[in-house]
């Protein structure tokens, strides 16, 4: 399996790097060969290339199993023009890729519960994933232009049907390896490509009846998400509504650092990063949380290397790490002790090994 | 004063009731004189007139000083078509009358506040308003139609400047009101009209020196309402992001029955609300909470009376009511007892005069 490290920016680079030292543990624990090959992307890229994503980038994760991603972004690139921002990298090979299936768990870990915002007895128990569409919607419609001499302005909602079919089939077959419950977001009281998502959700449904299909508004599942996350199994909604409810979502747990996204389509190709940021005021310090980054190295193995077993080992060897008390600065450390990015790392291989 | 009372659905009825026996407890206390009423909207108005925004209704409501609105909306008219669902009423009345800025505010009471889905010392103290625009954007942008034979579908969010500009004044001019910080929210790294928005907050920022601003994702800002409410006086965002982040923050505090809207435009004219819905469920019971109305009733005097003295007095009834023990069903009733939409009517009067 060929491997494409994109480490970005800020904390980027030491976290996919123990994300690696995981990786060669699987690999020599089960058995397999990974191939890895470095390249450049976000503010890094912009840096050494011009750009935030270089067509050497792109070609290369064309040729690739998989891409692990750290980070892009940085205060360092706020003033470079809208074209070279980091985060057009991002959204570029995104595209690129038509990786259009973004799936981010959310999940607490028992022992980090108590650092919530929430009551401990509303986000107990609480297990959802959530399916955003990534690469269609507001993020990638057309015209996205000023107008009448700067006096107006457009951004387009666009979707093709066949993108939310394939979108809301990955939803539905989801839900049927978890508890078959599917909420589907929209706004359909306003919006048109919301009645058409919700049409084409309400056909999809006769194809798989052993999954319980409920319609939400974005407002109320903006609500629902606080007062009751226990309710929700798989989320699956259009992209600008994902990128909001997903990292909402992402705070309820109290430990934003542990949680691991996968971006991919239906060869099984896919981009897999943790769901924090680059953190540049931490970087190159050795503290940063690397469990986010391994947590999406097993998400690599499950969803693009059909490795199941390898994906459980890896986060049965964060659950003991955890449980063992080691603990990176931005975590609760309640029932541990803080310890860097490194001696974190080494704890997951142990475990592993 | 000449008030439009429209009622609505579901609860609306009972609600605004109480709020006229408020408002005629003020106008008697104060010598006032309140001439009102009433029209329908929403499915009522579809029910009897066929359409949810009766040509009638909206010059009764052009010739208004306020507007008093219960709720619209329920699962009787679940089946009828698009633009005959109750809520385009509401949209309908919104942009007939050109009520541009929507006011939220989100201020938990402390008598209630241990019915918050959050920790007590993560809401504690926060106080913000969240303004959104109300007559822009994705929800009356056009073209928003089917195409290529219903295989795709756009939708357009359209803004012209000086519709940025206007309620982005509005936001500076309250936060000047309050403790003069204001929180921008866009999503300037994907969307062009975010970047137009961006700029107008930078240029208007030179004629409010004495306030603080602060540029937020909207990401980022769903995240932090529930990390950092306290962070927050006045945010203000374009008319899905309100919808979105409006609602997310009015479960904060645990008591989303107590909160008022404001729907106004520059001259003052407004339509009040309470953010809750129309609870078909428990309609016509004797049992809803009606003080988000009565405290919609006293943003009006505020907002479009200029009756400070009058507002504040309701604000203060309703505090003492908290104080006395009443709570209808919908609160948490430690600290109190279960009462009807009657009693506590009774009790918010009582202690106004
Ligand atoms: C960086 C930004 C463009 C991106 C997005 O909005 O998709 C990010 O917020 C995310 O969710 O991965
Ligand atoms: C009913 C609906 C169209 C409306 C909106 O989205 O504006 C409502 O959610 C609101 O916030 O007042």
């Amino acid at each position: 399996k060929h491997i494409i490290l994109l480490p970005g920016d800020g904390i980027g680079r030491e976290i996919v790097e123990s994300a690696v030292q995981v990786l060669k543990a699987v690999a020599g624990e089960f058995g397999h060969t990974f191939t890895m090959e470095e390249h450049a992307i976000g503010g890094d890229a912009v840096d050494k290339f011009g750009t935030p994503l270089p067509d050497t980038t792109v070609k290369a994760c064309r040729n690739a199993d998989a891409i692990l991603l750290g980070a892009v972004g940085g205060p360092k690139w706020d003033g470079v023009p809208a074209d070279r921002r980091p985060e057009k990298g991002l959204l570029g090979i995104r595209k690129a890729l038509g990786l259009f299936a973004n799936l981010r768990p959310v999940k607490g870990f028992p022992s980090l519960l108590h650092a919530s915002p929430l009551k401990e007895s509303v986000i107990e128990g609480s297990d959802i994933l959530i399916i955003r569409e990534l690469t269609g919607g507001l993020y990638f419609g057309t015209p996205s232009e000023r107008r009448d001499n700067g006096n107006a302005v457009v951004d387009t909602l666009a979707y093709q049907r066949e993108e939310m079919e394939r979108i809301i089939d990955k939803a539905f077959q989801s839900a049927r390896l978890r508890r078959r419950h599917l909420t589907s977001v929209d706004k359909a009281n306003v919006l048109e490509s919301s009645r058409l998502w919700r049409e084409i959700v309400e056909e999809k449904k006769q194809d798989y009846p052993d999954v319980a299909v409920e319609h939400l508004l974005v407002d109320a599942a903006a609500m629902k998400l606080i007062t009751n996350p226990n309710q929700f199994d798989v989320m699956v909604t259009e992209n600008m509504f994902g990128d909001i409810l997903s990292d909402e979502a992402s705070v309820l747990t109290g430990s934003l650092g542990m949680l691991p996204s996968a971006s991919i389509r239906s060869d099984g190709t896919g981009l897999y990063e943790p769901v924090h940021g680059s953190a540049p005021d931490i970087a190159g310090q050795g503290m940063a949380n690397p469990l986010g980054t391994i947590l999406s190295a097993a998400l690599m193995l499950r969803h693009s290397f059909g490795m199941e077993t390898e994906a459980a080992a890896i986060e049965r060897a964060v659950r003991e790490c955890l449980d063992q008390g080691y603990r990176t600065a931005d975590l609760d450390t309640q029932g541990g002790q803080v310890t860097g990015t490194q001696q974190v790392t080494d704890a997951v291989v142990e475990n592993l090994t």
